[in-house]
């Protein structure tokens, strides 16, 4: 660990190289929720899957019923031309580079300078942003200095229409050569020489997106003229410029599609464009760097005394916020947000689970609408529970915006079910945090009930014991085959089962006539709660008193020990070593599974039952999923284990800046790991909780940070935490501010 | 059940129903064990993917890994003009309609009176044979005859090289939309007018086909032209014909391909057609109805008082020797054999455990190149456990002929792993029966001994309990879910290491230099042996000694109890109407599961335990695979439940002739159920078994049935049995014959 000076709110490349493009790529990921990009270079000559355009919620089939992430149009395009001649800046000396991510700012810089064959040296400054205030506008300036010549420099920017998806498949071991386009160019309208409209159409989904793009020059003395190229459409910019001086080109390109509820979406795109270029480049940025100075006072997290740890935590909190549509509930976070479409773009329990928490006590309408989706995709829950012939609602492990299963393995798309009580336990959670009743009874209170009843036909009798077994399911710990009784499973659903009958009393007491109704709706007997309390008595969980210790399943202790060390190399995961297969019967743990289970719901143990698990697990636990981390860092806080806490908490808060998994470059950005780091340091490191409606913190920090300040919103209210560890003994305060 | 006198060597057609003719293709599919082809009318309108043609062994990626069986260039196209425009019959009004496979001689005939739309009325007759005798000679007799008007008559004898795959995917319940062509045309060759030679090569895996067609028409008068379409190559035959006289058209395709290891197979493909024609269709005919009488010498089972019977039980063994290429062991018999690509042709333990005992009693040579056929992929199972991190060798649930996995879905692909030691089993079995020591020492051995080092790895000790588990594994009853212990799979895999065993012993005896030298080369300790003994002391295997009852699994009562007539509507699959991972968590078996396993070892188990496990499971048992009906005959038959075993036979034997199951006409014919209809007739009813090296009898008829003769193979010699059932006690006689 360094100690040096780096500058917290920025992450900086000073060095071009090739076999790390990938990785920047996803790094240098930008955002502002509508829409986001992968960081690559607007001149390099990327396959057209790689420069990467994502809009929320924009998804199209690759094969029946299976849908992958669009690979919208390349809005950021450019070529450059000296002297009427393509020049590849990557394909020159590079003499000079400097990339730059503003995280406080939300702006991505970058400056090259570069030698040509012909020995010109050219100077190309470039600056690209979303802008957070305005949803549908991406932004970018391109400057081109010669520096030791005169010449005439045209700049192509352009919309790449060729652009294409390279659907990944679901196994990690297995690759997909395969390209496809996912839409067609319907319209291309050249309605000013320095504007253009594009129309396109997703091909099975049929969203319509219309793109609109303008360059202007500030300093005038350009002319544009707007063309179409092949697959290329857009502005043609040519200035004659002499040695030392500079042409300077801002592009503003708007996005709408037929999903924003707009009659007229070209219209829209044109006037946006139209009006972001009137106020020009420095207002347009000034008024997103506003929405980011306001993002960024409730969540920015303050240390001293460890930049790294400072840099990781607001890479992290940046990326949450880039790739969230905080105003619409129709989407939610994918696996890799607007990063990459790895996992084909869809929605896991990351969200809920590992993403939530940081919108709740940041920005709860953000929280809200996350949670807004899962009501939206509430009949396609009970549409899937039916045709798996139970009752309910059983929500996907993997879906897009209609929350129809995407998973096509068996194992995990039919047997990984506790994401039905990851979500009823994130509306709890939701709720706890904010106290929104309106929500919890408008919307969540359906969700616990269906859920609930779900988990009362998931269950199985078992008449000769008298007890419930929960068969055939797989835990968050993946590796441990499709197993019998998972604790961390039985016991989120039985928690559902508690919720579901929390919710009936909910509405009971507060929405008489809407609880009647759902109640014929839904064919409700209340007979149902009585099998309810009966599962919640006889389940059967894995316990052994003696150790205080709970069991992951019933399968565990039947499994081969692994000497991990003569396998596990580095933090590569072991399945690449060690086939799915045959590790499913070595007792190792893939990611967190009790322990996370002990994480979210931490009343419900003792601290003997933690230490006991801690016990049992860490050791076997082989993190070979970016899910593990955080939860691990947070645990051996509460357990008072400041070196394990800390050294996990780096690993999760650094995953991707310093590539540990080693596919950050080839995924994008681990969005888990992200909250997961944010509720490492929040409620382990710092040890936030609640406790009779109160926040209250008991800290784990390590010597060397002196010093936290941080924002919570809790119940309404704005709070101001301050942990001073200068001196011993640690003070914390916690203060209302507004 | 009928008693009418039914031709037992016939198999008629009296109508044509186009909603039934699926069903026909199935049902008149012949073959000659090289090659193959469905019953499809040479005039029918089919879809490209409808017609099919195989050839034992060719087959060609669909994707990644991942193979299809090739539909082959249809040599059966005809097109019919009459005085130059094209007539199909069955767009005409049919006045007449006969159609007939004749099993003894392996010949379909057809006779077709149609009235077209001009009112001629016109007879056309058809014949189609592959020969039994030159296995790369199909041959085809067309005749038409004008009845009331004269006319010319053009007849279109083509190869389609339009033929296409349309891929079904493993999932039963899925179907797939797509139709994909998997060979190129790559030569035509028109070197005579009536004769054309074309050469084909698979895409993927470059297999090359070469197909020579010539048209002959024995009484002369016809002009042929040798001609190409688009798509079809062929002969154009034409002759003015008057009223009542008639144009005969005889057809002699010949294929050979690049695995025939023939050097050039054009020249071969036109050989055998210039021979065949000179010695013309009636010899040819007869040197193919000659193989046929002596294959249903040995091979007919003659039975008075059951015509249905012994038409069902004809049917079954002709389709299992016009799907087996007797003299080749790079290839098996897929589970719809030459009949149908369902389960993309793969080779299942279908072969091992149900067909294998038909060919080992009436045609050892066959049975030995089905085991060679495993012997010839032992490395590909080797590759398989290594990528599994298992030792020795571990067979693919399904495969084409180099051995590699086929299946796509984990819970089967990776679980169902009984089929290794069905595979040990099978070749013990062989040479228990055939005696042939050649074989067991030069292949089988090995197979036994690294098929029994997979089981050893395969198992999991328990420390904890001192047992031996075997963990996710999925048993014959594919509706248990990846469950533990499954006992099937358990007692297989214990028989195998015991065959493990037996194998070393019998090299050490009789191979010695060779068996060091396979040691060696296997890396082979002789502390194996231990860890062998270890686990069949003390593998875990679920028996309730009060009740004498082996139990299926781990989970079997876990599971809930189903009240099965509320949801089983007639013999339609229960995956139907409930999914696949609901019916897991019922108490139902989808077919033969632990009563299968006593079928293939029943010293192994006493009369007590068969009862209790027929009591225990025969009543919930679904039957929903076809491989089911059959074992439950043979082991109702040893508990002398006289009619249950009668009703089983029935259904087993008539399965595909009455469509019993519903998807004979879309998937073809089932194989497997064919071979297990034999063995409960033979060993069910009939009662054969061995003890002490004598071949006895112990059968259990039904009183209708008077009389049951036929013939077997056993250690060599060739016995003929005889059961006399019309006067009490029932006699039966065994005799060696020659």
């Amino acid at each position: 660990m360094s100690y040096g000076s780096i500058n917290t709110w920025k992450l900086i490349e000073k060095e071009y190289k090739p076999e790390k493009a990938l990785l920047y790529d996803s790094l240098f990921s930008l955002g502002n929720g509508y829409m986001g990009s992968r960081g690559f270079h607007p001149e390099e000559n990327k396959e057209s899957y790689e420069a990467m355009v994502f809009i929320a919620g924009v998804y199209d089939y690759i094969k029946a019923g299976i849908t992958d992430f669009v690979n919208t149009p390349n809005i950021f395009y450019i070529n450059l031309y000296i002297d009427g001649q393509l020049l590849n800046p990557f394909e020159c000396n590079i003499i000079d580079y400097d990339r730059e991510l503003d995280m406080k700012n939300g702006v991505l810089y970058r400056k090259l300078t570069v030698r040509d064959s012909k020995e010109r040296d050219t100077v190309i400054e470039y600056s690209r942003f979303f802008s957070l205030k305005e949803k549908h506008l991406a932004v970018t300036r391109y400057k081109v200095t010669p520096l030791n010549y005169s010449g005439e420099i045209t700049v192509l920017n352009g919309i790449d229409a060729a652009s294409s998806n390279n659907p990944i498949p679901d196994d990690q071991l297995k690759s997909d050569s395969e390209v496809v386009s996912l839409f067609d160019v319907t319209s291309i309208n050249h309605y000013k020489k320095n504007s253009v409209s594009i129309g396109f159409n997703t091909k099975g989904t049929n969203i319509h997106m219309s793109e609109a793009l303008c360059v202007v020059s500030p300093e005038g003395g350009v002319e544009h003229d707007s063309i179409s190229l092949a697959k290329i459409v857009g502005i043609k910019s040519t200035k004659k410029v002499l040695k030392g001086s500079s042409i300077e080109l801002d592009t503003y390109s708007a996005i709408y599609t037929s999903r924003d509820g707009i009659a007229d979406i070209e219209k829209a795109s044109k006037e946006m464009i139209a009006d972001a270029s009137l106020r020009g480049y420095r207002r347009v940025l000034r008024d997103s760097e506003e929405e980011w100075s306001l993002k960024w006072d409730i969540s920015s997290i303050d240390i001293k005394g460890d930049d790294l740890l400072e840099q990781g935590l607001r890479y992290n909190i940046f990326q949450l916020i880039s790739s969230n549509s905080q105003h619409d509930g129709t989407v939610s976070i994918g696996a890799r947000g607007l990063t990459h479409s790895r996992y084909k773009g869809c929605y896991f329990w990351d969200t809920e689970i590992f993403m939530l928490p940081f919108y709740i006590y940041t920005c709860p309408e953000a929280a809200k609408n996350l949670l807004m989706f899962r009501y939206n995709t509430l009949k396609a829950a009970e549409e899937n529970a039916r045709n798996q012939n139970l009752s309910g609602a059983r929500y996907p492990w993997m879906c897009n915006t209609d929350g129809i299963e995407q998973c096509e393995t068996w194992d995990i798309g039919f047997s990984e079910v506790h994401i039905t009580a990851d979500i009823a336990y994130a509306i709890e959670n939701y709720y706890n945090i904010t106290g929104d009743i309106e929500f919890y009874l408008d919307y969540g209170a359906e969700i616990l009930i269906q859920t609930a009843r779900y988990w009362a036909s998931r269950f199985t009798y078992d008449l000769r014991n008298d007890l419930y077994n929960m068969l055939f399911v797989k835990g968050p710990n993946e590796y441990g085959g499709v197993t019998l009784n998972n604790t961390y499973t039985t016991l989120l659903a039985l928690y559902n089962l508690e919720l579901g009958k929390k919710a009936i009393e909910m509405l009971k007491s507060n929405r008489r006539s809407k609880w009647i109704d759902m109640k014929s709706e839904m064919g409700f007997e209340e007979s149902e709660i009585n099998l309810w309390n009966d599962i919640i008595t006889k389940a059967k969980v894995n316990y052994d008193e003696a150790k205080n210790l709970y069991i992951e399943d019933d399968n565990f202790y039947k499994l081969e020990v692994l000497d991990i060390s003569a396998y596990k190399k580095g933090e590569e995961p072991l399945y690449k070593t060690i086939c799915f297969d045959r590790l499913q019967r070595y007792r190792v743990i893939k990611q967190a599974d009790v322990i996370l289970l002990m994480c979210l719901l931490p009343d419900k143990f003792s601290k003997l039952e933690m230490k006991a698990a801690w016990d049992e697990y860490e050791s076997i636990t082989l993190h070979d999923s970016s899910l593990s981390y955080g939860t691990h860092a947070q645990f051996a806080a509460w357990l008072d284990y400041k070196e394990e806490a800390y050294s996990y908490l780096m690993k999760s808060i650094r995953l991707d800046i310093d590539n540990i998994m080693n596919n950050t470059g080839k995924e994008g950005i681990h969005f888990a790991a992200a909250g997961a780091s944010w509720q490492a340091f929040i409620f382990g490191i710092c040890g936030i909780y609640i406790r009779d409606h109160t926040l209250l913190a008991k800290p784990c920090l390590p010597d060397h940070i002196k010093d936290v300040q941080f924002k919570l919103i809790y119940n309404d209210r704005k709070y101001e935490i301050k942990i001073d560890n200068s001196h011993k003994p640690l003070k914390t305060n916690i203060s209302t501010v507004d």
